[in-house]
């Protein structure tokens, strides 16, 4: 803690000291590289917004929860507590010039003022992935894969986390499909999203309480939610042609998902809900496996977003995918590697008559894209080597008279002791760094 | 802009379509590279601190345009306008435990409310780099050094930029060897900060009316500081010990430079004085060479920050670059690479019967690291390789009916049409995707 405790970092921020950033780049890279094998393209915005972009289609919960002020012009505006409303902003401008389907990602830091618990954070950096411009399954396909690619590249297994699957209109054909009345969806949907939470007589209690339905229908809708499958949908209301054109969707998601090899890790569940407003068609949500943590990620259809900005009406479908809860997960499973400093090459003079030698095969070694570091002013050999070994370095170059004088200098392998002669040339050209005496 | 102008993106805030985010990217990566060269590792604070953090210390024109508010816990808060105060207390925490020198940087996002001109943004990103824990020259030189190679690394010459080196205490005592009185130091300062805005017959005058000094003095002055090397300073002030000491530091920072190559980077110029209050030793600023553009990078030493935030008392060297200046110099010189769309693989299907095969393929090379993309729905072939140029794909993966019958797909060169059969099996390996039958 700072001496002055009106200068301490605000609560539920972080700093990132250089171990902490290799994590966060550990991740990012992750993200980008699945990005990247799936064709996707990085975009950003401003983290800071007019406040009406998130009032205007965002949860409530979400703008109780804004940093929103007022700014020196008199503008109300808010710091970004999601993406996606920026996103709909950027495309409104171009997405007509653009070849669809467009494949964009960001990683966003995002802001939300959330009551301080169990160590939640009031900001954390978001992967959001979408693809707008295709309406069919394949594209639904293909964000889901993203997302588990990810995971794959970090190291996680179907024995580590699982894509639990639903469908917003599914989800909706059933209910009212139930004897739910169109007015009390909303409320069947909160039931819905609270049935792992809730005890089973609670959830009753509500489907009959608040969405007006007999003993007998609240009981059909819980054994319908409670399938872990989707058979009994099919079954019992498969001749709605909403139910079996979002089942039909659905199993088309499975198979092509089936094909990628991804088949392990992606479950239905009718109980993914979503908090968000805007989805409309298939949602996601991906759960570490022990159901342990909070969702790792979650996404789904979203096809009119895009209008409420005054863009024109494209389909979309996205995921966000934080680093708070992907990065407990990747604790859990030690699948961080370790940190530890690492530099190509320590130069060591053995007196100031060689510092000028030195700074000359320093900077020639850098030129040839080593890591490079040395003593900033001179020191006895002995401290130089022990600078070295905390530093990480891979080899040392030891600038003697003796050697100097014959045009060499010992070239140390740090981590067998082992030394061999390099002429000063080769390092004086950028060579020889890797203790290869001839190069 | 979107429909609803209320929605539109603040004034002075930038979007990051692909096409700028390439270009941000290929600057950080120039930044991260030099970085990666010199040693540094990387760091990351949070972009909302507490006030009392730049009120503290801060020059008057930070505090003037602070995106500060209350938050919802009613704390005073401001959106960073710089990364030093920061830094400053990340260490305040943990610099005793680190071996020194810490070589440290981070790439933050920073806010100025700033009045709206010329395009002036509120926003930029900027590279800190700082050496903390090394009161040498050695530390001096090799900031410089980092700021230099960057541009080089981004193809930039001695005859794009120049390094402008000035010096604290040489200016604070040239002045008051000049018959500036102590308590108008920082009057002074202003005028010298001044020269090359001001007309000579102004800066005069300043120094006689407001500086205190008689018309041989305030020419003297002048004449000191019009001066682009530091011998005149030596000869009229050099038995004053602290002109003497700051001379001596200020050659063996420029006999460093020189042994490192940078020798035609770098120029003394007594004019640069760094609008930053707390600057303590060397200054520098970096120009464009035609001097058409504000300042690239700034920085200097600063040895009493930490200690304004209750920290241990810790020598400090480093500057700042931002993305907005550099990028423009960039452009002037045509060396932002052109932006386009790249992928190693397309992969079509003739029809919808080779889809599953199509999905398979599209699975076993990205898992061996390709970037791959294909119809996310079924389309003519036609449209398919329209697509696949659109993408800018090297090569191409045609599934048709009786290539598939055989084993074997087409593997077109995009660039050149040629086209070469590639076993199914090795493409469902990850591998022939680059057009390598045999593979």
């Amino acid at each position: 803690m700072p001496k002055n405790p009106a200068l301490a970092r605000l609560p539920g921020f972080r700093d990132f000291p250089p171990e902490d950033l290799a994590v966060r780049s550990h991740i990012f890279r992750a993200w980008r590289e699945a990005c990247r094998r799936y064709g996707f393209q990085e975009y950003d915005g401003p983290p800071l917004e007019p406040l009406d972009l998130y009032t205007e289609k965002s949860g409530e919960e979400i703008v109780g929860q804004l940093y929103a002020f007022r700014d020196r012009g008199g503008r109300h505006v808010a710091l970004r507590p999601e993406m996606t409303p920026s996103l709909a902003r950027i495309l409104a401008e171009r997405a007509q010039a653009l070849p669809k389907p467009i494949r964009w990602f960001s990683i966003p830091q995002l802001f939300r003022y959330e009551r301080q618990q169990r160590g939640r954070l009031r900001e954390h950096f978001q992967w959001n992935a979408d693809i707008v411009g295709e309406a069919g399954v394949g594209a639904d396909a293909e964000v889901v894969a993203l997302a588990v690619d990810a995971l794959r590249i970090l190291g996680l297994g179907p024995q580590d986390f699982r894509v639990r699957v639903s469908h917003r209109q599914l989800v909706s054909a059933l209910l009212l499909g139930s004897g739910v009345a169109p007015d009390k969806l909303p409320v069947a949907f909160g039931v819905v999203d609270k049935l792992e939470r809730e005890s089973r007589q609670r959830s009753l209690d509500r489907l009959r309480q608040e969405c007006g339905l007999g003993v007998s229908e609240a009981e059909a809708v819980l054994q319908l939610f409670e399938s872990s499958d989707l058979e009994r949908a099919a079954e019992v209301h498969g001749e709605d042609p909403e139910v079996a054109g979002a089942l039909a969707d659905l199993r088309s998601l499975r198979q092509v998902l089936d094909e990628m090899g991804m088949g392990p890790f992606v479950e239905f569940d009718l109980r993914i809900v979503r908090g968000l407003a805007y989805y409309t068609g298939m949602v996601f949500e991906l759960f570490d496996r022990k159901g342990e943590l909070r969702a790792v990620c979650g996404g789904g259809r979203y096809d009119r977003l895009l209008e409420l900005v005054g863009g024109e009406p494209l389909p979309a479908v996205g995921f966000g995918m934080g680093d708070v809860v992907l990065g407990e997960l990747l604790a859990e499973r030690n699948l961080i590697p370790s940190y530890r400093r690492a530099v190509d090459l320590f130069v060591a003079a053995v007196s100031e008559a060689q510092r000028e030698l030195l700074h000359r095969i320093v900077a020639a070694q850098r030129a040839a894209g080593k890591s490079v570091v040395y003593p900033l002013r001179h020191q006895p050999l002995r401290r130089q080597l022990a600078t070295a070994a905390a530093e990480g370095a891979e080899r040392a170059v030891l600038l003697g008279p003796g050697e100097v004088e014959r045009g060499v200098a010992k070239v140390r392998d740090m981590a067998t002791g082992r030394e061999v002669e390099v002429p000063l040339q080769a390092l004086l050209a950028g060579k020889g760094g890797d203790g290869d005496g001839n190069a």
